[in-house]
């Protein structure tokens, strides 16, 4: 299925929401001109459409493959990672001091969506080897970044993230990969790891492997994890003891080999110890906090890609007359009903866009020293990663619904979507973690001064739209929302026994992402409509940002209020059933 | 993974919402008495979890296959398939006079959801013939049913229904496919469907097709269309000229060999007509109706099973120390954000079953001459079409999610179960389709007087929840969830622009689906605490049929009044963006 990436909305929403205008001003964004940041996004379309997106139906079809231990992609893969090499894409978000064009995150972030829409599975590998960029520029020693650092900057070189285990998944602190010190400073890895994505491929001279794992002395639990760099071939060109032993047969994300890796099968695996002993998770977090925003986007990059795809379907094919009109046949985009699902998509993708790049910029101001940048970031990533790969989802199977019986056969890749999004609301912390995540770290972060500035820029959103003629219908709608929230939050925030917050820890993240998602549409809307009445961009466009901002206010914005009682019911009745009597 | 039947809620669900006591007091139905009932749920349940649940993986990896025109099922399904025919399986529900056992649709509905549990792909087989069985026994002549109704009744023969061509999908009035008259008094089929379920395979000894197709002089539409058997084996025992020219490859049951039938490649395809020309669409809602009960079934039957399967891994897998408690690890069950997934797990599949077997008990009541059973069960049959799959789906995936990454990777078998229950939204008439059907037939049928007689029950049922001193609390959710639902079912019947009443239809259907599933859960609450007062009954299961009632209410009826404003806002914001802005 073609894709087309949406260069006007990523603008729109890097400039308004994301404020690139006051990134670019901050010294180490100064490379992030509107000129520059055009000419990368029309450059990076180019590769999504031309490059990725063809490759997307090959890589579902024929899946990365295990033999002789040799991890062998699908057809057309080694050489369009070769492009992507080339392009120098690798190092878009990278610091220049790192060897990278020092632009911000935000940035990065839209060039990501277009590979992702275009090819989920393979923008994975790209996904994984900044995450191991951002861990290795903070927490490695200089002599380590000597020699990791700029091959993974150029895209020569991957990276990986290790940390799952058959006996510890959610729960990382339960790992039990070992790492011994050697005479020559390094250590000798041992251990296994499973569901390691492009933990072993062709298409890279070397594969960059981080690896969680424990010291012999070291304490249990999360402080005993220290991380360590195992180089699929070692500084002197020598294999190094690690080899994936098998492939997971998922349901979707084919291409991606997600792989089981063993590591010192002949004790001889060699890592070298990324920052401090016992700092392992801080580094791991750095990575994980990347990547967890980066999920987020996977769910607005399918979402995109499946509208896309639904809409252009709909607009052809031909199928019964209107209700209630006769009996001409019309294409199934004049049907209210499809059009009222095409609409939910659309505004659903550009609500979690919003969130995600929101949540990129405030990483980007965090990066430049912004302490409330920092806060602020931290809180949204659980929001920005749950919320928009659940939505993700959802998008999928409605843009499949569009399909009919078309959408069930493979052959269309509607189905292709809703597998592949499926991962997302999984992988990098389920989204029940990051629900617990929000309700136990993040609204208390800074004495909650991250909720309360949110809410009250809520507030001031309502205000404008109040005070707008075109725009003020918007305001009840959102007024009810923020008022559900808020009274979510202070019960939250408010209650005692852990397991009532940990019941209603998903619908209460669910309520942010809802709340956050319309406000954010809703200051697009104003500022579209600020410019269309100055004249400054285009009508259509910009008229279509206050009608999706009206749409999801309208019908998306009432679901936030009923899911206050799911909050504040407390945890008794979850435990009611005794655990036998649940299923038959 | 293993199926347990859940003998207990079914037996429940069919006493006290499908009313099985009031059906045997019908004279054909004097044989479903309880312990005729209990003896085939229990030997069905059998055949269930021994023969069609291991055989559902087995389905799922290995696919019908095609070659040279014959299809063959995955190993072990066509020595199922003979223990399905030796059983008696067939004829449950089918009258005695046309050789069935003359049980009740509702008990052969109780069984049937066992079957599709275990495995839905198989089960469609089934499903279908006895659809086919349905058509016949009501349309065709006393000859045709000679020749044809016995041995779909035994088993020995399988059916089919051949609607869809590749113009006419759910504009079933598009169709081309053509009928000559011949000297015999037969016909000459000639044209090409698709999607067809079960339309070839190498189980039975003959498949008997139902096919719609034109007569040469045929008005266009509906009403030019006559339905015909097209026996894949003619009575003298030739080969009909009618084959299986492919298979779909589709997201799940890839068992069910999806095909595409060719009729008539050599002009000599022999079809005989069933009731008179030009009623073949009446016929075919015959059966189309009793298959979108069932279809909504598989909503069911999926999520029950899914349920099982998370409930079981659930009580096993062990990870992370609960929120807010200190640092043991316990099982994932323990922890309240599963509780809370399991129980909405349950919850729905509670709900849905009760809807769908309240419809199959009108049905019944239908064809035992009550006009009111006729009206009920065609006002209900979409809502349990629609909203039963859609809830399958979402059950699934919220199933899989308890996995974690094991729900991703295929072998576990929560994946599947996703990919299964995806194709019952959209075949036997999309929920699109089903809520245009709601909307634009099924309410002003009998002037309306269905949806005021469930209203009057939930009204009634609010009254003894409010009389009840332990089930008071849950009469205010239902009230507001009724309160709105009559609202919206008000502004339907009085609006005039069919934009506006199709805009609005799907989240209406979801709007009655919720609110009937929240008033069925209630009854059964207010029977299963009397039981309790009485004595009578196993304590766990009716204490669970209560807490199960007030969860459903607390925490999924609130959905309802979010609804009411997207089924009221009308059309016009739908079609304000230009279709071609629609996405990038």
């Amino acid at each position: 299925m073609p894709y087309t990436a949406p260069f006007a909305e990523q603008r729109f929403v890097l400039d308004v929401i994301a404020d690139l205008p006051g990134l670019a001003a901050l010294p180490q964004y100064a490379n992030a001109t509107p000129d520059m940041v055009d000419a990368i996004l029309s450059e990076s379309a180019k590769l999504a459409s031309n490059v990725f997106a063809p490759l997307n139906p090959i890589g579902d079809k024929t899946h990365a493959k295990l033999a002789n231990r040799v991890v062998t992609l699908p057809p057309g893969f080694a050489d369009a990672y070769r492009l992507y090499i080339e392009g120098g894409w690798a190092g878009l978000g990278v610091a220049e001091s790192h060897g990278g064009q020092g632009l911000p995150f935000a940035v990065a972030v839209a060039v990501q969506e277009q590979l992702t829409s275009a090819n989920m599975a393979f923008a994975l590998c790209m996904m994984l080897s900044q995450g191991a960029i951002e861990a290795l520029a903070v927490h490695a020693s200089p002599d380590l970044q000597d020699r990791y650092l700029a091959k993974l900057v150029s895209g020569e070189w991957t990276g990986t993230m290790n940390l799952t285990e058959p006996g510890a998944g959610s729960d990382v602190g339960a790992l039990k990969t070992r790492a011994e010190p050697a005479p020559d400073g390094s250590y000798r890895i041992k251990g296994t790891k499973i569901y390691i994505t492009w933990g072993e491929h062709d298409a890279a001279e070397n594969i960059v492997h981080l690896v969680l794992a424990r010291l012999p002395d070291a304490p249990p639990g999360i402080k005993g994890i220290s991380l360590f760099i195992c180089p699929k071939f070692r500084p002197d060109g020598s294999r190094n003891d690690l080899v994936c032993t098998g492939l997971e047969h998922k349901l979707g994300i084919h291409a991606s080999p997600t792989c089981t890796m063993s590591f010192g099968d002949n004790d001889n695996c060699t890592g070298y110890l990324v920052g401090a002993e016992g700092a392992g998770m801080r580094a791991m977090f750095t990575m994980m906090n990347n990547a967890r925003v980066q999920v987020g986007l996977q769910g607005v990059a399918i979402a995109e890609a499946a509208t896309q795809h639904a809409v252009h379907f709909a607009r052809q094919r031909v199928q019964s007359a209107k209700f209630g009109a006769g009996r001409d046949p019309v294409r199934i985009i004049d049907h209210a009903d499809v059009r009222r699902t095409l609409m939910t998509c659309r505004a659903l993708t550009e609500a979690t866009r919003a969130l995600v790049y929101l949540n990129a910029s405030a990483v980007d101001r965090s990066h430049a020293g912004d302490v409330a940048g920092t806060g602020l970031a931290d809180f949204l990533t659980p929001i920005s990663k749950a919320w928009a790969t659940d939505t993700g989802v959802e998008v999928a199977s409605l843009a499949l619904q569009v399909f009919g019986g078309m959408g069930y056969v493979e052959e269309t890749g509607a189905a292709q979507f809703l597998r592949d999004a499926r991962i997302a609301p999984i992988y990098e912390g389920t989204n029940g973690i990051q629900a617990l995540d929000l309700v136990g770290r993040k609204l208390g972060l800074d004495g909650g001064a991250h909720w309360q500035e949110l809410f009250a820029q809520i507030r001031d959103t309502i205000g404008d739209l109040t005070a707008h003629a075109d725009l003020k219908t918007i305001a009840p709608w959102l007024d009810d929302a923020l008022a559900a929230t808020q009274a979510a939050t202070i019960w939250m925030t408010g209650a005692n026994n852990p397991d009532d917050i940990a019941a209603g820890a998903t619908p209460f993240l669910r309520m942010m992402g809802l709340t956050l998602g319309g406000w954010l549409l809703a200051k697009q809307a104003l500022t579209a409509a600020a410019y269309l009445a100055s004249g400054n961009g285009d009508p259509a466009f910009l008229t279509a940002k206050i009608t999706t901002a009206r749409f999801y206010a309208e019908q998306i914005l009432p679901q936030v209020a009923a899911l206050s009682g799911p909050v504040t019911r407390g945890a008794a009745l979850l435990y009611a059933i005794p655990e036998a009597d649940l299923a038959a």
